[in-house]
């Protein structure tokens, strides 16, 4: 053969619906089931269909899917100029097809970065780095394959069963791939992400939610950009979390909020700085990437209660209006406060109501109605929610609170008290840790 | 005398509460009665004792109170030194001590931007200009008096009678006074704002807002800066509208959010660029202060129904949580939808409690819960809550909707179609306008 | 015919080189004579083939040079399904092919905004908006032509000459084409941008410089995004400026600088707003953009001095130094100064060299070396300079103030004083006005 | 006594001119030579004359100069009342004056942030926490002596030789000190911070500059709060480096620039984050200071080469003018280039202009003209730089690296080559390191 695979790293595609797939009809835009791949498979930028058929890399992947399922992208010029010139020919290049995915150690890691410099004519790379960069991942073909969800769905009508059904197909075809990109819609991608982090127990691979504000299909667009990053990221990085990727920035999934109905920079992550930046290079911020100390084995928790609710407070709320939105059968409410963790103090029927409901073993947590910011356990107004029984919810966003809550409360083994203290404790990087954590607060502010 | 009072503008600081005024007993801030004005009045930058005592200030203004709730601002360097050499001596200037404060034309204020250039050593102003601007409020002293609230509150504890009292203060001094300065907590300062300015009928004289993360009478504040720019703008320019003033910026007070806990600059505007910003100069966007037309007299409308909430969506609410939400006496509630204005559109049972709702009189106004945005009435999931009776809030932050819903219900004269559609018309600049104001969405974006 | 040519804008884009149409080869990044058309035309969202052929618009464009050199975009979807299904095929739409491109009056201009609603199912549109749409250029077909320099040049290599190249090929095509497109590096790119404002008179069609930091062919560039915007832009609305369009901004051409030499984030604007931004939607700032108020015909001055110079003040500078840079046959410079136009005042030798470099004809522009602020005339450390014969150059970018003075220096008609006194006046907007600017100042800020 | 001193941090200001203490004279702002202290001593917010009777702290300190020189900042409210009541009473405080400053370990201080929670009526410590507060800095009383210059300088003429006064000024009272704060004009503060941070060998207690845009005698400015904050980080942290504090942020010195002429935020680190943010609370961030592997003893190394400058280029600048530029007594040049280090590779004149200067012994570093990126050895159009003799800037700003030259051209020990490997070194944390540094690189992105 002329050209034979030398390195590839496999990603998965969930594509549950969304803007990205959407097209127009009468007018109209709505999802069109099994036009999305197709349409890929046209575009030069996404799929390299003469690499693919040299490589015969259908045959080679049939197992996993129909042949018209799996695509690949091309190489970047500048490094597929490496790999047909340099060691590969000569032989010292692992051919790594068909193995998991070999992750290298991360100090490596810290070395490779993908190194763009614009305007240059010659890439910085002397002999040594560009001889180690053979192994790593940074020049592996990505091929990736698609799973369309039937029906598409719009990610406003998401529901706890539909972030199931995701998660089990990530346990599902775990060990097969080495990356997954979940298309989903904006609007509710948040709250998708910060569940699917509680969920995704012990991960340690890779997993992108992105999405546009724009159709793939149409002429601008922000949909490619996003693909294609989250694509490069999820098969070439070892950041084991769930992540979203929007406007060549990675954040990490259980701490960003949707911040803009009309812009491409939709997403914030307003507590912790993105994982990472994909410009002009790929950088990441590998002090900030989340490693649980665990080498225990990954598995999907999909029990989550639904009788969790967000609930923001207003002047003037009545205690009525607490008290029926508290009504069994809700377990547990994320309370919308104010500023840092504040609520009317003098209130005495409202935080009756609050006292009641954790009386009967509702679980509250404070978290701020302010973008940024953060709720203690430790001062007066604080204190007096506190007093009410409500767990302090540091600087967890809405969205990753109420699914922690709907997580947490799935845990039958556990009693109420322990409920209480895994809430107040971070599980997934979701917020600053308590005292053992000053540290960590440090880096994160 | 040797020192005759020229020109100066009269603001008038009431002092709700609030961090701005707190001071530390036994570990624990808290409010001080009667502490505020005694503590300004030792800060020679908040106060010109010399300067109250030569022009024999207190006697002038004993009708308007106890003398020692009255204080002087120093006299900017600069303009002192042109006061007193300038034609002022010359019997040109115009003394305006007693009369209501006359108010430059537009075209004319247009003129008046004060100049501070950084480094200079000498004015930027020539000889036309320096004449011209001490017949503009520029170099008026600004003489505040402070009217303080017993007791102090908590803005958490801020409710729709505070409101009132303080719109009935401001309509009790309107005539005496050029400007308003409203001391408030951060926590709910937002809201108290978007309420003024519903309940501020053809307002023609600037009502501000302003406060701070840390009390004026810490070494390290925010506060003495937020006092001094706010009465300051209150003093010295027309902008006809109840304003919020932190951290150097001046924002419409029914367009700004509380976005940070923890910082200095606590507030935003997303919709709406800024009406000021005062760091080396105070520049006013002309472009962007509201005017209504009018010749209306000024009156403060206190009625405001309180059977109103807010609701955010989120995956997985039930129809039971909304059923019980929407429950009498419930008359109106603003619903923090996702994105553009979306809500699930599959779920019937959601829809049929907001269509019930509809049809017993309680009024929605959908706004998203994205930071930055706006909603529409014209496309599909927006076109769900219209058809369930929604209207569409356009680019209102909940906070101005909730105020406007609550202010637009109490309109007893009102009939329940007249009050849908004056919650979609633009009162106070709240949104951007309707069709007839395209022209204003552009300029606005 | 089954599908008639209705509406189509014309843009030229003339590629002068730069990243943005490089490719790699042995390594290095090199531009490809003749190469960036071709793999144009094999990209589906850059040339749309079946409308060309279907349409014979080879045919018809066949005068204006090689067939293969004329390209089309596609249809946006949405515009595309209105104009097949609405008042086109009623016969009520205008076919414009060959007419030089009908220009709408500013008002209706004003209401055409490209509004595309993310999330949405259905357009924005209302009937009426539709309806009035299909006169406008929105939904024109923007068929573009590009005319490739030989050789292809490195921006750093730019000199007057490659400048007077690209505006004489405005001129020679400036009848036949609604807008201009120029591809250019992007490391000289504000230079050229604020030389062809200056060239360019009287110029009542949109000219858009444009580039990128990664090559088109790269996987992840952003060379697509920039070239497309550049084109939608200059085909579909009357700007009649000299532009910089650059990561979803489009910016006044002599208002820029390169700021970030690794981010495709890469040009800033520092003391005016961008002229739109184009995300979801094109957002014109229409206030920003200037119209001279001219109906003289459109020409293209080519005249420019080459003796002149940029030179920054440090500390520590000699006189010496000072004295050997003015020399002749120096004939201008511009002096970047620190802060707001500021000099040492205490060094008699430098600005006895700069008195006499004034004495002998140099005309020296003084300019800030911070990215943003001013410089004016009224005070003292500018006004040494200023009575040492410099030239306030108020917010000008050290690269507008070298363009303007080498456009004014080749005025041969004038003497000095009227050269000092066009420097000292805005142009092109490349400046605040003077005193009857005033008001223009306050909607700069 | 019913007072005592329990920990005090003493800090040097030296004053040597600037906007911050200039005062209005006939229309003019100018420096007034012994009123700047006179003025602070009547600021209750930065002198607390009553502490100092009660503590003979005036008589304890009047070795160290005149005792109207003599300051002592109030102590923050909370913290006060914790001395009062806490475990100071109670004879677990250690009595720190006379020392010459303990500091903290690295870890410990770590812990120590001033905590600081808005809108809180508590304070945010534990028992525990606040026990250790005791021994940390952070409540000490900060002390502090004026050394005022005279004359006092615009900042616009400093020299070389004022850079070397205010170096000597350190060392020599480097001991009795544990901070030191220069108060400086802010047009040429990021040269003198560069030069310092290369002049100060060894350095292991803060300096920092600072200065403001507005007097700090006006009624709004911004000297007290950028006094007040380079205070509180001089005597609290140990942060071993030369740096700049302005609008609220530290910055490492050598990594600044003024960016604009007329706001509050007028210095910005491009390519480095701050080192220290201060709004409510100071937070710092500990991985960024730096922190060089030495014991060495402190010296301050004042010499420096005076025949060093800074050239820009430009398109169409001539052969000529570099040559002129580059003559003796030139021996060192900051060459601005475009891009990544880009310059013509097409001017063989030019080129040739350069590798005669380096012949015979100039130096010439290679820095952007870009606010943001970095320039590297290792591509063409900067390699045809770098083959001509230049050596690679990386990312340091032309302010740090002029001062760079200029010091290192002074090491006379060294000959041409040492002295080039020198420049290509990070000395002071002004620039990424090389190869070995790829790890900060990554941390620093």
């Amino acid at each position: 053969l002329d050209m034979s695979p030398c390195a590839e790293a496999r990603v998965l595609v969930i594509n549950t619906g969304g803007t990205i797939g959407m097209m127009y009809h009468n007018n109209v835009l709505s999802p069109e089931p099994n036009a999305f791949v197709k349409t890929l498979r046209k575009l030069p930028i996404l799929h390299d269909e003469p690499y693919a058929l040299q490589t015969h890399m259908y045959d080679y992947y049939s197992a996993s899917g129909p042949q018209e399922n799996t695509l690949v992208l091309p190489m970047p010029t500048r490094h597929a100029d490496e790999l047909m010139k340099g060691s590969c020919s000569t032989g010292s290049m692992l051919c790594l097809r068909g193995a998991a995915g070999v992750t290298l150690a991360e100090s490596q890691a810290n070395l490779f970065e993908a190194c763009w410099i614009p305007g240059g004519l010659v890439p910085a790379l002397n002999g040594v780095l560009a001889g180690r960069l053979q192994l790593s991942k940074q020049n592996k073909r990505i091929v990736y394959s698609v799973l369309e969800y039937s029906p598409l769905l719009d990610s406003c009508n998401m529901t706890t069963d539909d972030w199931a059904k995701i998660g089990k197909d990530i346990e599902k075809h775990y060990e097969k791939y080495d990356g997954f990109v979940i298309l989903h819609g904006t609007d509710t991608m948040a709250y998708t992400a910060s569940a699917l982090s509680f969920m995704c127990e012990h991960l340690g691979k890779p997993v992108i939610l992105t999405g546009s504000q724009v159709p793939i299909f149409e002429m601008r667009n922000d949909g490619r950009d996003n693909l294609l990053g989250a694509l490069l990221i999820a098969g070439q990085f070892v950041i084991p979390e769930v992540c979203l990727y929007f406007h060549h920035k990675l954040y990490r999934g259980n701490r960003v909020t949707k911040v803009d109905a009309g812009s491409f920079n939709a997403f914030n992550s307003p507590n912790l700085a993105p994982l990472a930046n994909a410009e002009v290079d790929i950088k990441i911020n590998w002090d900030t990437v989340w490693r649980a100390n665990t080498t225990a084995r990954f598995r999907v928790s999909t029990e989550m209660n639904r009788n969790v609710g967000l609930l923001r407070l207003f002047p003037g709320i009545t205690a009525a209006t607490v008290k029926s939105f508290l009504q069994p059968p809700m377990e547990g409410i994320v309370l919308e406060t104010y500023g840092s963790g504040n609520a009317p103090d003098n209130r005495a029927d409202l935080l009756e109501e609050f006292r009641k409901a954790t009386e009967r073993g509702v679980i509250m947590v404070n978290c701020t109605q302010c973008l940024r910011g953060s709720v203690t356990t430790s001062y007066a107004t604080g204190r007096a929610l506190s007093d009410a029984g409500l767990v302090a919810g540091c600087d967890m966003t809405p969205e990753a609170a109420l699914c922690k809550l709907s997580y947490v409360l799935a845990r039958k083994e556990l009693n109420i008290e322990a409920k209480r203290k895994m809430l107040s404790q971070n599980l997934r990087g979701e917020m600053i840790a308590d005292l053992q954590g000053a540290k960590l607060t440090l880096s994160d502010s």
